[in-house]
């Protein structure tokens, strides 16, 4: 049974960049499963940025939705799989034609469901978005507390947590 | 001496579901005690849903405003009380007529007098609202300085506290 | 080798109480690096409380922009330096005319580098802010960003680094 570990932090926590440390334990050929759309101009910085980061023996993948079936189609194809990150995902789920916290919670059930059933090790990547004060928007509450119900389905499935704070890794589960 | 537990977190970080596993490790019957207005719609979803979670030998009891007075007089009902949770009776004593966050910080007081003078073990939820950027508005700044201290003096005087991350405790003291 | 204790947390998350704490460690004479404008009328509140707070045996200097010229202007002097806070030091550099994130994580890069040449212990606080959603606005993104991997930088220089959660420090490195 493979290990899923996940990684949990605020913005430029230093994060990304203990999932990619954690990663490095683990052979060529890595795997990078981006979810985030390139198509926005921050985005694309931040993925080039990423990309740039990382060394030569990575793939990289980009699945903005369909995230269990990219893990299931990509099974054994790399020595670990980094997924980053689980927030984009998440409101990429959200806003698109016919989304909802409901449906994206459903797809975040599919995803945990691959847990344990996999060849591949899965080092996965989410944020902290619920310790500020309540946002004024009700989109924007809704967006919390499906990120916020996401990371506790996928904390309790996984088999390492680690929350990064000031780039510096807790260990709370594992 | 009774005991009191703190259990602080983000907004949906499993810190009411982790309040209540806590209390579970008590007999029946336990007490609830829910400090929103049940008016507000979100209130009222949010307080059938955690109704429904919780099981049958629990009671509720509503008290948005006087949290001493209403721990002091059901001392002794329960096996444990819960109360959830103070943020909300925070903004109550902020917003309400007259109110503002020195007479808050009254009550705060109050509320932590009654501590290790009570037959009834407490376990009470409050939330991190502090970790994000500076909000822009100045009662949202009041209020989140108001809610900061208000988390330091019941942690200083509680006998445990942890806070919830991705559903997962971690102890902070005792 | 002095010394350097890094001190993050949230708004009103007993940051600073804790880092004085810390500095009652060691003997007179104390100093303290102010880096907010007392200018702003809540700064200047701020400063006074926490002015108040602190005895006698502490001496406080106000420097907006040029930490790293500051404290080694200073060495020696004191017995220890508590500088307060990185947060309103970074806010100072992104906005000042001809500022921004670049140039500030330049003055945040001379700053570390002052660490480990200098004779006086240094006790540094900082706030979390990127555990909240998402800021509408760009420049709360940069500046959100920028605190990021400010803090980030001096955790991995620093020997000590503490988040403070409810008043109760939690201990992340040394």
């Amino acid at each position: 049974m493979s290990k899923v570990t996940l990684v949990t932090g605020g913005a430029r926590s230093g994060k990304s960049r203990f999932a990619e440390r954690l990663a490095e334990g683990f052979g060529p050929l890595r795997g990078y499963l981006a979810t985030g759309y390139a198509g926005d101009g921050e985005m694309a910085e931040r993925i080039s940025r990423h990309r740039a980061r990382r060394g030569d023996d990575w793939h990289t993948i980009e699945e903005p939705l369909e995230l269990a079936e990219a893990v299931n189609g990509n099974d054994g194809r790399f020595s670990v799989l980094l997924i980053d990150c689980v927030t984009l995902w998440l409101s990429n789920l959200l806003f698109r034609e016919n989304g909802g916290p409901a449906e994206a919670l459903r797809e975040v059930e599919k995803f945990t469901g691959t847990f344990g059933k996999l060849k591949t090790p899965m080092i996965i990547v989410t944020n902290e978005v619920g310790m500020g004060i309540v946002p004024e928007h009700p989109l924007a509450r809704t967006f919390r507390d499906l990120a916020g119900e996401a990371n506790e389905l996928i904390a309790a499935k996984a088999d390492e947590v680690y929350v990064t704070i000031s780039g510096l890794p807790l260990k709370l589960k594992g």
